[in-house]
């Protein structure tokens, strides 16, 4: 469970009920339930980004919203670690040790990188296969965040659309001034509603893909360096060293913790 | 037929009118018809993207919202397929037994591509031709989409110009009370096509035509790779590999149904 | 005449006018003229650009104005077929015989360049020295249309200083009730003037004028592409191959039926 | 203490103060305190990018406003002048040397250098180690600095979203007509916040931490540099000319000054 | 004295002026000065930057002011003829003939680049010291330049902010409706303030700082281009040529016209 996103993204809502009941008191909160507010602005905005994109790719973008809430699988530490288990294996046993080795690697990306170099596939081919699915990979997960992102852009323009609906309509029958408000009131739902769909739905959960995506990226270029610097033959000592350059401080002493310092993990 | 953006497109009509209906009636449909309005708006803004550009390229860019109404042409596993086998042809047969087999491919691009390397063209220069040809077309289709995105720039705008000619006039001539209401309607009603065009007319065909033009690019990329590949006398199945990499998981999964599990296609 | 330009402008212009005079009555039409909003909104802006800029260029920018009105005078095919023609010169009569030829040629630039492989400059330098010169001719022309961009810029914010002054007078002085809405209304002009400015005036001059750059740009290293294809003493067919990739599909059809598929041109 | 930002921040408060004492009255000032409006908008945009961000990189975020208000520890100049010393050293009494040197530096990142030199690390690896944690610092870093621009951004949606939560409850209740005014300033406020929150909270913190960055990386980038430069067994004197080209003019008539003029330190 | 900045800011406040005097008659002059306002947009756009900053930065950033005012030094032509110089005499009288030279060169960055290949540095090492040079000027002036920008995002949002002060009081004491006018009025300078600080004060000088850097970047690119060709031992006349690529048409038919066409200068 990723606790930020869900306090977050719960508190949004709790924070508007809350300025609403404190500013008009509870039963106000019907003044802001509007059907047909909802089809314009919450349904404009969805099929405007539904029609520039496929069918595949727009329910894709949709159910990323639950990969939001769910804690993310990889830890760059662990991560390091195996890969300097694996190049100490390399080291004494050779490279085809590590077909064995591969068997026990749950991560599909570096056991798919294992045995690229057991087969002994050439490191020039290794590095551009595995950089080419990370790419593809990247290229994937940014069409998902671009859908949230349209909508984001969408939600306050269907918003103004919705509002100048309703003032048009306003502004056309003005017989009964005591309508005039309430007529005002109704029209600025629509603005209010693409306001909460741009900054409560939607850019939390564009901005965590991204940051997601990007901390994947990051583990995945650490596995094709760390498996590129254990085909080179580099001391494992070494691959140590360069991998842990990519540990923030906190996590770097936390492996050096639990790892011993440099001194190339089980040697 | 592209079933997502046909459904986007007329679903956003549908719920404006759905919107229109519930919160007015019926009859106020006419009040959202303008002449003087669709001339600014809608004329005006044309006409600046017009005069910014060419005849061919205007109507070139226009016609393309025909095109996000069609399903795309191309098929990523399909295209690798027929890259590896011909890779397996040329691996067998050589490089000039692909000149039988360019007869029976249909993508012209890909046929340019192996016709040069049945020429004997040097690899240098068949990567710079083929690449040279898919920039050109990025360039061309870029125009094109920059046309919509033009247009969606001075929709609003030209709304804005509409509306403060309304107002300026609405406001020389104030005698009439009743009648101010709904000349701001008037007014207003410049700045609501802006808008629709912008996000409803403009936004889903741009963004759409972007998206098509990225996965054309994709594709002339992969027969790039491929064809090199095929030259250089690399294994059937190694060339297999590296294409399969641009395919997404799902693709893949359905690729290697198909075709066996990395044992070179046909082989 | 480039005649999507001057349509475009005179329309823009037609389709205002004709929005006033539906909606408002031809009398109104001296609604929009004030003297004291031209010069701030139009003043304003022009000399806040000016005041960023030099004499000289801004002098320059402007002067661009009538460019985009006259037809562009190079033409890729003609570029491309001249280019094949002296690629068979020189290798009929070698790279000497090309002085000759240069005589002919009416384009400078691709004159300087021949004139520069016929004095047996090293390849590397006559690449270096012509790409400066695009590379010049790019940054000076962009500075020109800078000029038209910043004015887009600053119209809307002096129509916007405009209205300001005009409301906070108006504002300070409301005795009189039905001077309110006439001098909101000129307070509003100011507003207008700057959206016309920027979207009517600038926006068509500087986007046609960034097209026209570009697709000089393009001529130009079509002709560097080519020249150094002869220095390299490729095959005429060779050179001609390469170059067509950066015609469209409807030009290079052109192309072909007026000088044959792929033969090398005259040969 | 860094002076700039922290009577920059006081004065903002206090020029905010003044403006609204003067034009009111001190007895006005509660007018702009209302605890709603505080929810809404300082709850909803901290909770937005709250969600959108890991319980770490949040705190982390956070936090980094105190270091804005403290002195910046880096000095290039001294720096400069240690690496010259140190190359001195390596000069005269070889690289091996540089480890006892190395037990007095107190930067951790040059130490890293130098005891990487010391162990005989090939060229080319000390510099993608030690420019790997350099770009893994700024990735970081950037990540805390994005804390604060998306809370910049957020600010003012939330303070609409506010304001619009507000109208609507005022728009459907005009029965008495002496609210209206208060009710429509308690609902402005929230827009107020939300400009307090970007321009006077947010915009200086994130603004100076992206110049500290900048300032960091440069100053490591100049330890990268210095280091090469002595294991590639360059001249003191060249590496001096080399590392005082990123001083500034005044820093660098200072550290000229202070070292002698090119004559390689300590020689 | 650069005469278009001087006369582009004073005919930006005249025509303000001119536009108050002519709409409002001259003693509405005093409607837009109000103190608390200045304090306020003024001084709390000032101070948000002067906290994202530092001392010495944001005063450097200030003085540059007076630089716009200032004709600029560098003239392209005058440097180019004295490289050519400098290339006839290096040629005739080798190398070390241009230390004599170098006394006469008044451009510090020239003579320090020509001293450098005096020593026989080598030409590599050359390169990379000018270059460093000019990007850490390029870094410098951009944060001078920076202030600027920055004042200029932050005037029209302390502007807002000062309207946003002035309307929640307005609006919370109606019951003078007299006074709502000119109440709304003071409310409205901060904006207008915002904007005269963004458009007339800070656009004019940051634009023209950034093209003097540029023009200062290219001509001590120039200067390294010319330096390096010496170095490199090339014929003078290929230096002239190289060099002449970098001034547009005017300026070389004007260099020509002074110093003969592509005869290398003196020879």
């Amino acid at each position: 469970m990723d606790i930020a996103t869900l306090i977050g993204v719960i508190m949004g809502v709790v924070l508007m009920l809350l300025g609403i009941i404190t500013s008009g008191g509870i039963n106000t909160i019907v003044n802001f339930v509007d059907a047909p507010s909802f089809f314009i602005t919450i349904g404009g905005s969805f099929m405007a980004v539904f029609a520039s994109s496929t069918i595949p790719d727009f329910v894709g973008g949709l159910k990323c919203y639950g990969i939001c809430l769910k804690t993310p699988s990889g830890d760059m530490k662990a991560i390091i670690k195996s890969i300097v288990d694996l190049s100490n294996t390399a080291r004494k046993e050779g490279l085809l040790a590590l077909e064995e080795a591969a068997g026990n690697i749950e991560d599909t990306f570096m056991k798919k990188g294992v045995l690229l170099i057991v087969d002994g596939t050439e490191p020039e081919l290794v590095k551009s296969i595995m950089e080419a699915e990370i790419d593809a990979m990247d290229t994937r997960h940014k069409k998902f965040i671009q859908i949230w992102e349209d909508i984001a852009g969408q939600g306050p323009a269907w918003g103004m659309i919705g509002t100048l609906l309703g003032l048009v309509n306003m502004l056309n029958d003005m017989s009964d001034a005591s309508k005039i408000g309430p007529s005002m009131a109704v029209a600025l739902i629509t603005t209010l509603y693409g306001s909460v769909v741009a900054n409560w739905l939607c850019f939390p959960i564009s901005t965590k893909l991204k940051k997601r995506n990007d901390a994947e990226y990051m583990l995945k270029s650490v596995v094709i360096e760390g498996l590129l610097s254990i085909q080179a033959g580099e001391n494992p000592r070494v691959t140590e060293e360069k991998l842990k350059s990519f540990l923030a401080p906190n996590d770097r002493a936390a492996y050096e913790a639990e790892n011993g310092t440099g001194d190339g993990g089980g040697e």
